[in-house]
């Protein structure tokens, strides 16, 4: 199954109808059921010790598998997220990028559910965080 | 077994150390094993639709259970989260503030393990989410 | 909002249609909502050191959140399990019976949303596992 | 890293420790940081509509990043799971073996954290579950 949109397609609909989103991270690629994802951090994604918080990494794990999702069955904003689970395994440095790698395992007709795994720019010993999300699709109108 | 802090020293704490925790909610009231907090809702808390947005609710369960669980051990600001899982029930409307209500189920010498439950202030026909969470303690120096 | 079968008329439908489940528990009650069962422990529920194992806990807390949910929505044997959530709190002796308390957050037409809380029957130091539970609903025919 | 242990040498400590697992499942092979598992299907693991039961699927789950786990760290029989979040994606046919692919994504000292996914042996659809697991390791003696 080839993904319905472009990273930019992806892109410019955020820009539109989710800002806030939009302006948290960069989409930098989707393909068939994965989209990979770039989030900048700054001094109001950091926790006490420096390192990344977990409330950025969650939303970057929710906002990638959102552009995954998305990016597969077409512009349709009102797809909610039920259900993530985040497990953090390492302490993220303050001054690095986090890249998130989203995965579709399974697109039903009403769920979308697979995995996100994040990584720390330039870091090459494993994961930082790792999430199982499920997405409700809307019904078609 | 109680808090070795009240929600007072909690904020102020918080205030000190997690600044951006701190503005994030209200301390409501901490008690045996328990923590009961307040997010009074914004534009930036909203997605498409005008409820309010999963990462908010992620954000409010952990910094409740972060409460719940400093109030218990004392101030230790490297506590840091393990694992969430979030479940999202139902839609929280744009215009109410959200409550949360957090409850330690486990607290041991290395993990904090519980739950948080969230409403919709004003509504009586049940949570809007619910999280199990799990905080890692540091080792006393 | 009352349950449609009791635990007697859910025991029966259990025996008929799921036997295996039926003889792992004894359903003790359900309510609005909510449901209790009782485990009895035996060898073929015990791991290395004699606790119960983590796959009879997880049983246990599957069977219960069925139990609660078919209360609630009459006999539908074909609602699924769709996604659990178990944290393990303390190790159970594997001399006592295991009670699960099941309590639904959120009923909905499609999905039914809650936890489980599991005790050692006769300890008093808080539960030993915790679990959050998602079951999709069969559409009616 | 490479494992300590070959997948025959974790069948043998598993069957000396905890026979009911070694008759569960066959243990196809072990790497670094990774295992494949086997688990014939029979009567006793279906449910009614005749696919494989939820606690199957939990029970090979948990198992298989057992082993992932034993093989990296050596024979230490009272590693524990603490937290198992598993998403039921498809229901498995009751006629064919599953097959579940264990991968660590974190060994820590205290926590080994990762995910393990789930095939019905033959099917090229996709996954029929996807768990994200944490084993708690015991301190050395």
């Amino acid at each position: 199954m080839q993904p319905k949109m472009t990273a930019e397609a992806v892109t410019a609909f955020l820009t539109s109808v989710f800002p806030l989103a939009a302006g948290f991270v960069q989409i930098e690629s989707v393909g068939p059921m994965v989209a990979r994802l770039r989030k900048p951090v700054g001094a109001q994604n950091l926790r006490p010790g420096g390192t990344v918080s977990g409330p950025t990494m969650f939303t970057l794990a929710d906002t990638a598998f959102y552009v995954a999702t998305l990016a597969m069955i077409g512009p349709e904003a009102l797809t909610v997220t039920t259900s993530v689970t985040i497990n953090f395994l390492s302490k993220p440095p303050g001054d690095a990028d986090l890249v998130a790698e989203a995965r579709i395992l399974k697109l039903g007709r009403v769920l979308s559910v697979g995995e996100v795994t994040i990584f720390s720019d330039g870091r090459d010993d494993g994961p930082v965080a790792h999430a199982a999300v499920t997405y409700a699709i809307p019904p078609k109108r």
